[in-house]
C-alpha cells in the first residue's frame, strides 16, 4: 500500500460534475485544499476560506490576479468530516467547461494534482470512512437505472457487506487464530480450537455464502437490466409486439446507447426493475454470410437472456432449447385472428390489439424476484464480489471435509485462511494494489 | 407582466447539472421549497431544514416514504439572500439520472413543478435582482469558449450596460419628463425643457451608442468564434496549412460539434480569442451537381468569415473579392521551394516546415483588438442588443434633427420616448412578455 499512502498527501483537483448545464462543481481534496483554494478566490465579505468552519458556505469569485474567472458559491468541509475523510472544498461555478477548466488550471497552479478515476472514493476507503464494497455501491449508485438496481447499491454502501459477512469473518478470524496456536505448539497434541464449535460455524458461514452466490443470478441481472429474448418463427408477430410493448409503456422506454446496431434492444422498467427486450427479428431468415455473422450474436444475446418470450401461432413445439437458468415464457398470437385456446401456462395475446399484453408483462416481472432486493437485504451483484464467494465456498468446503477427516491442522488452517481472505477481499480487509487500482479505475473522474 | 407574476408564486424544481457525473445538483426554489425539501428529506442529526439559517449546508438522505434514495447534502439560500432571490435548496446527490428523477418526482409530488428553460434566472430578474441584459450575461457566461468571451460576458453581468447606458438614460429621464410637463402646458408657449441642454445631453449619449453599436461587430464574432477563411487555388496548400495549424496548437484544438458536415471548421484559440479556422479545400475543384451545394454553402461561410487567408505560390491576384468588413491577410506559401520575394505586406510561410506560422497566427489574432473587452469595457456581442441600440440611434438622429430645426414638442418627445424604450429594451426597463419568453427560452433548464 505504499505507493498508495504516498498519494494520500497530495491535493488533489477535479471537475465534479460534466459541464453543460446550468452549474458545474469543481472539487479540491487534500491537506492543501482550502489553502489552495483561498489562493484562487476572493470571498464578498473579505473572509478567507482557512478562517471557515466546515459545512459552511462562502459568496465570491474565483481569481486569476487580477482577472475574474467567475462568480462562486465556495463550500468547505473539514476533515474528519467529509466525504473523503480530508479537507475538502467544492467550488459551484457556472456550468461552462471554460470556467471549470480554469478554475482546475489555477488549482493545480497552486499546487493541487488532477484526480484520477475514483480518487477522492478511494481517499474515503484509504481513510477508513467506507470499506471496499461500499465503494463499489458508489459507482453502481451513480450508474443505477432503475429502482431496484439503485436499491440494492444503496444497501451495499449502507455496510450490506459489513453487516453480513463482517460478523462472521471475525468469528471465525478468533477460532482460526487458535488453530494457528496449535501449529506453534508443533508437535504437542494440543487443540485449542474446538472442532465441533469450528464445524458448526463454517457451517453457519457456508450457508451464508451459498445464499450470497445464489443471489447473484438475480442481483447481476437487475443490475445490468434483465434480459428477455423475444423468439418465434418469421411472421409469428415479434416486432409487433416489441413495437406494442414500447408504445405502451413510451414513459418508461429509452434505447440504450452503445447497443451494437446488429442487436436490437429497448428497455422497459417494469415495477421498478428494467428489462432489456432483445429483438431477434430475422433470425432464421437468412443464409447471407455477412448477415449469418449477425444472427450469430444474435444468438449469443439468446442464450446470455434470462427470460426467453416464445411467440407462437398455433401451440407447438419450441423453435429454441432455453437453457437451465433461463425463465420461458409461451405465448399464443393473434388471438384476435383465431379461436385456439391457449394452452395450460401459456398466455394469449394479441400484439396488435393489445389483449393479454399487460398479462405478458406481469409474467416478465415474476421472473425476478424482487423481494429480498426491496427489502434490503444483501444481494450480489457485482461479479468480483461473486468469484471471492465461489472461491471461498470451495475452500470452506475443503475445510469442512478435512474437520470431519481429522486432517492435521495445518491443512484445515490454510483452508480457512483461503475462506477469510476471500471475504476479505470483498470488503477490502484484504487487498492488494492491483486490486484497488482495477475497482477505481471504473469510476469517473471527480468521485 | 401579470402572467408572470402569478407564476412567481409558485416553486419550481429542476436539476441544475447533467446528470453522469460523480454527482448532481437539484434545484427547488419558491415559496414553499424549504417545506417540499423538508418532506423527501431526513437529516442525519434530525434537524429540520427549517430551522436551518441560509447559507448552510445539511447531511442526510432521500427518502419517498420508507425507501431510502440517495445520501445527499442539502444546501439552504433563504430569501433574499439567494440566486433568485427567493427561498432556494440545493440538493447534491449522486450523478445519476435515476436518482435525480427521483428527486424531481418526490419534488413535484409535494407541490413542486417542472421549471421552464432560464426560470431561475428569470425569477432573478423579476425580482429585481439582475436587470436584462445581466440575465443574457449569465446564459453567454455558461457558453463562453474563451478568455475574451468571458471577459464580455462577466463585464456585462458585473452590469456593464447599466453602469453605462443607465447614468446617461435617467438624466435623459429628467428632461424628457420636463418636455412632456410643457405639452401638459398646451397652447402656452412655455419651455421647461432647455434645448440646448437636451441637445448635449443627446449628443452625449448618440456618442455612447455610436461606440457601444460599433463594438458589435468585434464583441458578436468573440462570442462566437472569429470566422476565418483559408482560401486559395488548388494546391496551394491550404489542407496543409490547416492541418499545420492544427498540429501546432493541438492541446487548444476542438472539432465544433454540429458543424454542417459540409463546411469544416476547425477552432484554435489564440492568446484568449477563440478563431474557427473554416477550410474551403475543393472551392474551385469540382463542378458536380451535388457538390457544387457544398460549394455554395462555402462560398456563404466564407462571405461570413471575419478574416480572410488567402494563400499564394507566387504573388498574384485575389481570387475571392474581400468584403469592407473583412480582413484580408496575404500568404506566400512554400517559402522552402522558391527564393520568390514577397511583397510589402504579406507573410511568407512554409505550411510544409512551420516557417512563419507563427508570424501568421500573430497577424489573425492581431486583426481583432480585445483591448476594450479584457480592460472590462462594454461590448455588445448580442444582437437583441445591436438591433435596440440601432434603432435608438435612428431615433436620436431624427430627435437631435428636430431640436435644431425647431419642431414642436410632441414630435422630439416622441422620438426621445423611443430612445429612452430602446435603451429601456436592453436592460429589462422596458420589456414584454413577449421578449422574456424568447430570452429565457434560450436557457438551459435548471438556470
Amino acid at each position: 500500500m505504499s505507493t498508495i499512502s504516498l498519494h494520500l498527501n497530495d491535493t488533489i483537483v477535479a471537475p465534479a460534475t460534466p459541464t453543460g448545464g446550468a452549474i458545474a462543481i469543481v472539487r479540491i481534496e487534500g491537506p492543501e485544499a482550502i489553502r489552495i483554494a483561498d489562493a484562487i478566490y476572493h470571498s464578498d465579505r473579505g473572509t478567507t476560506l482557512s478562517e471557515m468552519k466546515g459545512y459552511t458556505l462562502s459568496h465570491g469569485v474565483i481569481v486569476d490576479g487580477q482577472r475574474r474567472i467567475d462568480d462562486v458559491i465556495v463550500t468547505i468541509f473539514r476533515s474528519p468530516n467529509s466525504y473523503t475523510g480530508g479537507d475538502m472544498v467544492e467550488i459551484s461555478c457556472h456550468g461552462s467547461s471554460y470556467i471549470v477548466g480554469e478554475i482546475v488550471r489555477l488549482a493545480i497552479g497552486q499546487g493541487a494534482r488532477s484526480a484520477t478515476a475514483g480518487e477522492f472514493t478511494k481517499r474515503a476507503f484509504l481513510a477508513g470512512k467506507i470499506d471496499l464494497s461500499q465503494a463499489e455501491a458508489v459507482a453502481d449508485i451513480i450508474a443505477a437505472e432503475s429502482k431496484a438496481a439503485l436499491s440494492m447499491a444503496d444497501t451495499q454502501l449502507r455496510g450490506g457487506y459489513s453487516d453480513s459477512l463482517g460478523a462472521l469473518r471475525s468469528q471465525l478470524v478468533d477460532l482460526a487464530s487458535l488453530l494457528e496456536l496449535e501449529l506453534d505448539f508443533g508437535e504437542e497434541d494440543v487443540e485449542f480450537a474446538d472442532r465441533s464449535r469450528l464445524l458448526a460455524l463454517l457451517g453457519v458461514i457456508g450457508e451464508e455464502m451459498r445464499q450470497l452466490t445464489t443471489s447473484f443470478a438475480t442481483g447481476n441481472a437487475v443490475k445490468k437490466g434483465v434480459g428477455v429474448a423475444i423468439v418465434g418463427a418469421p411472421n409469428v408477430g415479434k416486432s409487433t409486439l416489441l413495437n406494442r410493448l414500447l408504445g405502451e409503456e413510451r414513459a418508461m422506454v429509452s434505447e440504450i446507447a452503445g447497443t451494437t446496431r446488429d442487436t436490437i434492444e429497448e428497455c422497459i422498467t417494469i415495477d421498478g426493475v428494467l428489462f432489456r427486450f432483445i429483438d431477434t427479428a430475422g433470425l432464421h431468415e437468412t443464409s447471407d454470410r455477412l448477415e449469418s455473422m449477425g444472427i450469430e450474436r444474435t444468438q449469443k444475446a439468446l442464450k446470455g437472456a434470462n427470460v426467453v418470450v416464445e411467440l407462437f401461432e398455433s401451440p407447438g413445439t419450441d423453435v429454441v432449447g432455453p437453457t437451465e437458468e433461463q425463465h420461458i415464457i409461451r405465448v399464443l398470437n393473434k388471438c384476435d385472428r383465431h379461436e385456439i385456446e391457449a394452452p395450460e401456462g401459456w398466455i394469449a395475446i394479441s400484439a396488435k390489439r393489445g389483449d393479454g399484453v399487460e398479462e405478458l408483462l406481469r409474467a416478465v416481472r415474476a421472473t425476478v424476484d424482487t423481494e429480498a432486493i426491496m427489502n434490503g437485504s444483501t444481494v450480489v451483484s457485482n461479479s468480483r464480489h461473486y468469484a471471492a464467494l465461489v472461491r471461498g465456498l470451495g475452500a470452506l468446503a475443503r475445510a469442512e471435509e478435512g474437520l470431519q477427516m481429522g486432517a492435521s491442522t495445518d491443512l484445515i488452517s490454510m483452508d480457512i485462511r483461503e475462506v477469510l481472505d476471500s471475504i476479505g477481499e470483498i470488503t477490502g480487509a484484504v487487498t492488494s494494489d492491483d486490486i484497488l487500482a482495477n475497482i477505481f479505475s471504473h469510476f469517473c473522474i471527480g468521485k
